[in-house]
């Protein structure tokens, strides 16, 4: 690392964690609590525990003199590292009232500052890799951050807008095309000199059928035809799952959808309750709703090696609070406005070896009953995305920007 | 009501509601949000489903031009009538961050001055009654701000104390006496022309066979000798559901207690954690417990009827965070230690009617699967308890401040 | 003991025993097999638990030369005496394939031989006392043996009956009488020479205030007309508990009503399925069904000492599969129809002691949370009812043969 | 289909058919009524649901006049079949006592008929391949008789043995070598003009890189070393989810090993309580534990596409009541001692399509969240197995004869 290159990761540093300070800004230290569900996590434990992880895995073994901030936040602020010792339960994370956000600011401000210290001096070099790792970290708690915030205020009967705003129809897109790809014996997996995930490693052959994809996401006014033809009575488009969770009244439309009085559709959007807008791409739905929509359309969901092989020369897009609607020609929305299912379960590739140490259990014990997801949301920070990037969710999971690309 | 009862009204009304207001200060926002399980409510919502009672019970009908604070509030901060229509959901209480604490303090105040209002005006005399019931509910809430955040903070690893404070030792009290009462035909129930709730009514004549009661509590180090000599480990002392939990580890010690690293037993307090105190009343334990400990002595737990013989006589006390040790003579600790479990399960009084409407709703409702505790504790407000009130929990309720007086 | 009671006590044991294996004479392996809840146990397992009883508490301290039949079936066997060592779990009873029915019927077959000759022998004197609850208890396992097989035959599709049989439409009887009672300071409790169980003791006194009982129990009719009239529906009738489980669609309708195709009700039976008659009592309701139709009549249900008060003088009936309709004057089908519910909780008398030992498991602890029903049903085994006799249940129950004797 | 061809259906019919019977002959009525778990069914209703498939698929459609054996059965029977209708619940199976197992026999004998009579009429030609897919299905549900029937037999505390009989110590097998295979592009699914599932085509291309797999199955002497070895304490070896089960207490060894007083180590075969063979592979454990074991081992499991292409010399074998010890050179045991899993998911193959109608529900809505299992085991009926077929459980899945083929 030269001088040039340990400038540019000390300015990542200072922008990455600047900006989850942004995303809290705008919310009360109460909004910052609450935890709506098991799955997803208050605001101010993101905050720290995106902190731990710099304090534990970097500084920790780094810092000369080390102490912690407070020696109890080990433990509180642990996710799920075995490898670091005992967690704080993960459903009862919205009763830490206690540190407040203001001392979770301090352990902040306390831990960036050891951090550029320890950037500045003669580690700086040894430990870059293992920064830019937590730099990427925090980037996808980030992307948490707003839809487990989302999934909060979407439970309060206020409907909370994140951040006010009349959001603008868009345009509604031409019919989607089938962009026809030859495949063949292709590698997937990450190449290149940049940062990439263990997950997207080793890149490695196989062999891709002849496929099509279909250039832009199934629309919102594509997805009420769906319901309003009895997607969600007819079992012979389910799988046996999805369906199970239809009977149980689970899923009953996408997640945010709230029908008015009138019968008109709603969706909570992060700028609050809106008119559903056709042309927008749906989103929050699960495996089991992206699966049985494409059946019914006499289709399917892709598998991640096709979404890989297809996107190599799509464009890298984003950075919204909900996803627009498509518009130009040819292979869209790949990236910036909803993560894609996939009909891939989410496994190590041929030759995956996890990093040594606690470290090492940032992927690979996830690898079972999981999907892979593909591109990236409107959600997703700015240089977080790339054509091998592996996102996983159980088949359930809803709070995400989820969406549906067609194949066949 | 003439003039003089008119301002004791108002000046009870004004010293009540401030009463809750300082019950709060020590908080934080955050603290007034979290909802540590689905039996206890946070205290912002306390503080506001407290105010929700005077806005829908006395300003609607009565206030001319009634318009509420805000339309929302009549379902998120109604607790359990059916009678007013839709309820926010128990247990998702805690997710409300909106609206803020400082709105609800707006809420408060807003409510205040109009209440005032309304009692200083020709209906002031009309509303006294359900004033003054609104005024016992809030006192009611006000026990259980305190009860509610305690179970909040044990949750958390850090142990925070509401009000920090090291908690001296009480002086080991004598052995209890027994104090023997000759029983008879006797008439329970309140009487007087002062405020009681309706399930203290109509009084009422049974018979109370002869009986004696231990004259003080139960201490932590009598309780203490009872678990050292196995008493969670015996069957037979055990009422068949309360041996259920224990083999399925939910009931093993006092809800608060806590073994050091060192073996010695410490207590969470809402003055923090404190090493435990053998002379101050055992408390934060179930019926079931409660009748084990008895059974173990060759006592048993009192019924309502023979405590309330007894209680005529004995003296009004308490008003700290924590039950204090006994000291004196005679019959001691009625009231403001510990509420004592009894052997009655809580069911209306002979000829007993509620009031018509939603406010008949506050207590027959709930009678049944519920037992009766008599007395007050240390968290009751000042002029909230007397010898016919009757508190009522289920058997397995440990999160109050409960006692054991043993009978035989 | 002298040889004639000695005579009557072994007639008594050999007719009692026949008895549970008529009862089980239409069955096949298949039926008393199965388990339809962990609240019911199978046939088989009666068959077999009674008989544990006799072994286990009467032959095992007192034969010479004692040896288990099997020496698994000590836990096997076992319902809830700790005091014995380890049970199997109740739930897993309808997983016991193995011992088949033929061995449990060698095992009676075994145990009542073995019995016959103790009862002969010079103990037999001092065993009878034994001999007679291990009978009062295999009674009451013969109602519970009927009222567990109609709920698991309910379970089927098909139906089946368990005595194949066309009902008769009862008269329909007069409109209900109150009887009233002037009540005073009375005794209640078992007074006499017979047989009681312990928690029918001691006799003691009590106050019962003037009040008045219904002259026979409310009919299926009546109980419709409570549907009609939208019983189901108005929270303002119900227990805050019932109204939960009436909106969690748990309660609904008596629990064998059936509504047919033609919308006319139905009823199952161990005769099968039948038109409802409206003249017979409504059975098979839960606590909370009761209180809530007294409450819509104005009126209440009666305190176990009242329904004593009143039953010291009413005639003893019963033994048929379905309870019978209404006929006659004054106070009628105080037993041998339904089981009354009663605002009464279960708890011990005053002065109450159980048994010492294993055998004092019998009743005292399951005083909590339980409801005391009166009376006796068509299902009570001749010679089982009594005034003084306290049936006891969960409020929830409703797979009893329970019924509704309203009170004011 | 010639003469020659319909004759080896109607004894294939004859043969398969009767396997059934011959399976449930050593057992009781109450044997065949259990049901131990949801995921497991009573040996009644697979007998009767086996008929079921030939009565409502084949006869319903194809039969002059047909009228169901009995009418409740199309719904008492179905299994999970939308497209035709209402079903039973699934854990309440064990519930049916009636029909009796004797008139299931019945129901038997009479579509036995039936079919015979259709088979050897003009229609036989048509119903020929449907009657193949009976005959599998069928198949399918002795090999789950078994390991249904062994999991009830192991909740009872008397481990009765299905057919007792004293097992034989296997000789100890050599060291596993690895088997090298250079892989590349390669052909999987079936290929032929036999019987295969739907699942098993298209046939299509696949990349296989260079692999090795371990010439035999793991031995229980081998597992026993990694629980020696703290295998179950270390969170390093496992899945997320497989760590969460066994820190709940649900995986602390495979499914049906006892540890007896003495410490040594049994298992409850279908021959009863056994000394733990340490020669024979071990069984019955789920794919978290095959997974944790191949890790602790510098290994992992291979992927359906490796095992295919490895099996295709493999020999088959099989047909026992427990996997035996391997012996011989080169690769053993890929079929007929357990079936092993494999790091793949249930996904359906390029192209693959079900068939029409509810007949289609066979396969394809059960592709998620489930592994593949490949090869067979002893209990797998014989001429079921072959190279291409598709096994599925869920990840957790115990109850089967799983074992551990390792790869690397």
């Amino acid at each position: 690392m030269g001088i040039g290159q340990r400038e540019d990761l000390v300015h990542a540093f200072q922008r990455v964690r600047a900006r989850s300070l942004e995303i809290a800004a705008p919310l009360s230290p109460e909004d910052c609590l609450a935890q709506s569900m098991p799955d997803a996590s208050p605001i101010k434990w993101h905050l720290a525990h995106t902190t731990w992880f710099f304090e534990t895995f970097i500084l920790e073994p780094n810092e000369d003199g080390f102490a912690p901030f407070h020696p109890a936040f080990r433990v509180l602020f642990n996710s799920y590292y075995n490898g670091v010792g005992a967690k704080h339960p993960r459903p009862h994370r919205g009763l830490l009232s206690r540190p407040s956000l203001d001392e979770v600011r301090a352990y902040r401000a306390d831990v960036d500052r050891r951090m550029a210290a320890l950037l500045g001096g003669p580690k700086g070099i040894e430990v870059a890799a293992l920064v830019e790792l937590g730099l990427q970290h925090e980037q996808q708690h980030q992307e948490l951050m707003l839809t487990d915030l989302k999934h909060l205020l979407a439970q309060n009967p206020l409907y909370p807008a994140y951040t006010p705003q009349a959001m603008a129809s868009g345009t509604q897109p031409a019919a989607a095309d089938w962009i026809a790809f030859e495949g063949g014996l292709a590698e997937i997996g990450y190449k290149g000199s940049g940062f990439c995930f263990d997950n997207e490693l080793p890149r490695h052959r196989t062999y891709v059928a002849p496929f099509a994809l279909a250039s832009r996401l199934v629309t919102n006014g594509e997805y009420l035809a769906f319901i309003d033809a009895g997607g969600y009575r007819d079992p012979s488009l389910w799988l046996a799952e999805g369906w199970d969770r239809v009977c149980a009244g689970e899923i009953t439309r996408p997640l945010y959808w709230v029908e008015g009085d009138d019968g008109r559709w709603q969706e909570f959007t992060l700028h609050g309750l809106q008119a559903l807008d056709p042309a927008r791409p749906v989103t929050h739905i699960s495996l089991y709703e992206a699966d049985a929509y494409a059946r019914w359309r006499g289709a399917r969901l892709p598998t991640e090696a096709e979404w890989e092989f297809a996107a190599r020369r799509a464009a890298l897009a984003g950075g919204a609070l909900h996803p627009e609607a498509a518009s130009g020609e040819g292979l869209q929305q790949m990236f910036g406005a909803c993560w894609q299912w996939t009909a891939s379960s989410y496994a190590p590739y041929p030759g995956y070896a996890p990093a040594p140490g606690a470290i090492g259990e940032y992927n690979g014990k996830f690898m079972v009953n999981q999907y892979v997801l593909r591109g990236s949301s409107c959600a997703t920070p700015e240089g977080h995305a790339r054509a091998s990037y592996r996102n996983f969710f159980p088949s359930g999971a809803r709070w995400q920007f989820t969406g549906i690309r067609l194949a066949r």
